[in-house]
């Protein structure tokens, strides 16, 4: 399928990908790109084969290139990353915005005069992750029944498509097709606005305290959370760095996707205001109705 | 410790409390009461050592009444069941909002100048439960390692209290006290506002079609669910009748606390608009710390 692949990025996702591949793929040579210590550490735990100490190195000679590093970083890379692909080399990325990826790559390609290697690009986004983070946070398992989005560029060829699907069956997760913008909106709001919303609820159990009336001893609300609370902010233990990150990079969707959970929040106060009980209750049947169906 | 416990309502608190109690207390008899067929499903499943047809054929003869059906019941049951109270029986509840039951009972009391029946009330709220509902949904472990909020009434007797502390410990959960005023509030922050918020958030998500730039075919962002979106709406499947009826019975703590959500979201909305990282990470950080120490 693959002889030899390059991942740039040794965090959770490039790492599970990485292990993923030495337990369903063991004749593939896995090349590792990545900061210290976390690329040593990832070596050590035999995620990789060989480790590179610059793109360059990681990127020539492989015939599969993935960029599994923060968005930002993937961007930037993108350059460095475009100078030193192989002829037949394929290109894929992991990250959970895909706009932005697409436009660095194709302003590195325009600058070279290297649109063949837009035939070779195809985004994948593993819908998978956890709010752990780091090569010891990897896991081969991590993208078993999973859905794997690819977005196809108007270029790509369909060799490309179909060699990354394949790639992504092995791992164990089903293939899943949309356009780049399809995918930015989507992603909006099935996981950035909720993210934003986790960590904005941890906060404000967090912060404030049941206010005391006269008489009361103060009361920290955070000190008896239920394990409601506790799954609905689990995702909220992730990397705020990583996830500043993502929601600036799809801002304009996910803002679109925050206007439009801050006015349904507005009709449930209004309905609580006027204890307006079957209207609350159809607003709420809304939510429950797809949830039950999941 | 008692010898006679009714318990009115036989869902998932009521029928917990009662498989807790049967495998923990098994010489204690246990009155069921509650709306058919859940009772003699209940009785079938046994939850309960009998069931009556009547609050006051379960009352009667009763050493500790436990109120567990949703609010607004527990609150219309009122009357009856201090009508029929033995003279030395203690009286509970398991509601999610506290100063409603109280009024109630408050109000039962006066109209019959019983005002001991006040020495003899202390309201309990384990904090445990499961999106799922009814007696099938009953778990004798419900409350092992949870917390249990007693809040006693200025009149309340210590002894009292000394007894369904006894009580909450033998099920397994671990006691702490609050005012009726400090639990309502604590409990709109932890638990009614975050379920408003998963049942809005699912909505979102449900109602909501990624839509279509020219030439794309609309994606139902609902079907591209991630683990993390799943566990932070995994509490919108609970019941919409029963959490309108919480929401409304608290509500005044509860808008309170989506006043403060909403003042947070647009701050984020604000720094995600400037693309200021440095303000974003810190306030998703926010949210992080507290969630990490968990």
């Amino acid at each position: 399928m693959f002889e030899r692949v390059a991942i740039l990025g040794t965090g959770l996702m490039g790492g599970s990908l990485a292990a993923a591949l030495g337990a369903r793929l063991p004749a593939v040579h896995r090349v590792g790109y990545g900061l210290e210590p976390d690329l040593s550490q990832a070596r050590a735990r035999g995620l990789f084969d060989e480790t590179a100490h610059t793109v360059a190195d990681a990127v020539r000679g492989a015939d599969l290139v993935v960029l599994a590093a923060p968005i930002s970083v993937n961007c930037a890379l993108m350059d460095e990353v475009v100078d030193n692909l192989s002829p037949d080399a394929l290109l894929t990325d992991l990250s959970s915005v895909k706009r932005p990826v697409v436009a660095a790559l194709e302003a590195a390609v325009t600058r070279r005069e290297g649109a063949d290697v837009l035939t070779r690009f195809v985004a994948s986004h593993p819908i998978a992750g956890s709010e752990k983070s780091g090569p010891d946070a990897a896991d081969a398992a991590l993208f078993v029944g999973r859905e794997a989005v690819l977005s196809r560029l108007p270029a790509t060829a369909p060799d490309t498509v179909a060699r990354l699907e394949a790639l992504w069956r092995c791992v164990g997760a089903r293939v899943t097709h949309m356009t780049v913008g399809q995918h930015d909106r989507v992603f909006a709001l099935v996981s950035h606005v909720p993210h934003a919303v986790a960590f904005v609820m941890a906060g404000v159990v967090a912060n404030d305290l049941g206010a005391s009336a006269v008489g009361e001893e103060p009361v920290r609300a955070g000190e008896h959370a239920g394990p409601g609370l506790l799954d609905m902010t689990r995702i909220a233990a992730s990397s705020p760095a990583l996830w500043a990150d993502i929601l600036i990079q799809n801002r304009v969707p996910t803002l679109a996707g925050l206007v439009a959970l801050a006015s349904r929040l507005q009709a449930l106060a209004v309905t609580l205001q006027a204890e307006d009980r079957a209207a609350l209750t159809a607003l709420l049947a809304r939510g429950a109705d797809w949830r039950r169906g999941q």
